[in-house]
């Protein structure tokens, strides 16, 4: 089998936004899509934890682009295993073009925990092992997220179209409701070049949960998710910069 | 050129709902996707529409399903042309399994509109004629829906997230608005066998739009939108069944 896992797609025109540009939640959805199938396909996938009343859990993403995949585009997402401790496993990912160029990059951070008591598990031993390589992902690992105290709040309520199987708010819709807080004259100005996310806790069905949003500065923007208990269930970083004028990759 | 266009999707996990079926939006975004595909093959697509400042305008569409397509499905959708009046035309579909078994009909109507004027143009002549087909749709044209006086209200405000490429609320999102008003008890219980939407007027970002949802029977819903001006800009009928039970196909 080999190290790196990759999934081929074609950008649909419904996948983009109003600027032609790939959704950032269904380029989060993708990343998890090929993750799922790499794990899959060696053996330390869902549906092998599953049986053994164990789960996945991502714990924090971040994602660099220079380039926003647009309609009828091909794009190759890939991913491979960095490094296992005990009990965190970090997942790379290269996002590129048909032709080879790389537009982006992502790093995640993954538990495994016991689907009964929610506690982390360890991961030593259960296969990752033999699939560990060291592939370049020259984009910074997700920092820590300070919270703010001053914010700009709105909210939103956890509705039918957010939930996934566990009847939880999906990855991908944490990444919608978050990224709604910006006008469409933000987007139209600016590029997302590097979003970070951090789940701390599960938002359930028909919950009301803050959206908190903080300008740090033109370019970048804190956005922190709370429950109706006031407590933090999310929080993400968002740096813009001007069309093509990524720093970073 | 083939008289029917074909799209063939493997159901992605992060394409279904809470109970592991594919959501209504995504099905009804690869009827637009199929149909698009057909009409941009066959030279009468938005592309070329484009370029002489026209565009398609989806105005009414009816769905029904006896069965839902679940995650690692192989789904096809099909999408031919009935008929042509001179400022409508009536596109059918079929969702099969990949095994060849109809699990679902769709009937749309579209109309050819002028983007400055916004006004209906004429159909005739611009090369839909020979794709005309008596393949069968067994399912009942969408009906008038009747805006009843009594409703339980709700709204939400048109994000980033909402909009597409004209900035209006994109045609996927307003099913996913109109579903959410169900809870997750309903869904456990009943499927949707049939959905029917009218297109009226567009939503627009920042907007906010009230959602008006009438309890006709336990089975039957009608669910209305209407915008700050209290104009309705979208009717639909949402028919549930218990499991299996589609009474229609």
């Amino acid at each position: 089998m080999e190290i790196v896992e990759k999934l081929q797609v074609a950008v649909q025109p419904f996948e983009v936004d109003f600027r032609g540009k790939m959704t950032m939640s269904l380029i989060v959805n993708n990343l998890l899509n090929v993750a799922g199938t790499h794990a899959n396909r060696r053996g330390f996938g869902i549906s092998r934890l599953n049986e053994e009343g164990h789960t996945w859990v991502l714990s924090r993403l971040a994602l660099e682009l220079k380039e926003f995949p647009k309609t009828d585009d091909n794009i190759v997402f890939e991913t491979w295993v960095e490094s296992l401790m005990r009990t965190f496993t970090l997942r790379n990912f290269s996002i590129k073009k048909e032709d080879g160029n790389v537009i982006g990059y992502a790093r995640t951070i993954w538990a495994m925990i016991d689907t009964t008591t929610r506690k982390p598990l360890n991961l030593v031993g259960i296969g990752i092992e033999p699939y560990l390589t060291d592939i370049e992902c020259p984009i910074e690992k997700a920092g820590k997220i300070a919270v703010p105290d001053k914010y700009e709040e709105s909210s939103f309520t956890v509705k039918y179209s957010d939930v996934d199987i566990n009847q939880h708010l999906n990855s991908a819709k944490y990444v919608e409701h978050i990224l709604d807080v910006f006008t469409l004259h933000k987007f139209s100005k600016w590029n997302i070049q590097r979003f970070e996310i951090e789940f701390i806790d599960e938002c359930f069905f028909d919950e009301t949960i803050k959206v908190c949003k903080t300008e740090i500065t033109e370019t970048e923007f804190v956005v922190i998710l709370k429950n109706n208990q006031d407590k933090v269930v999310c929080k993400s970083k968002i740096l813009f910069s001007e069309e093509n004028k990524n720093h970073y990759i």
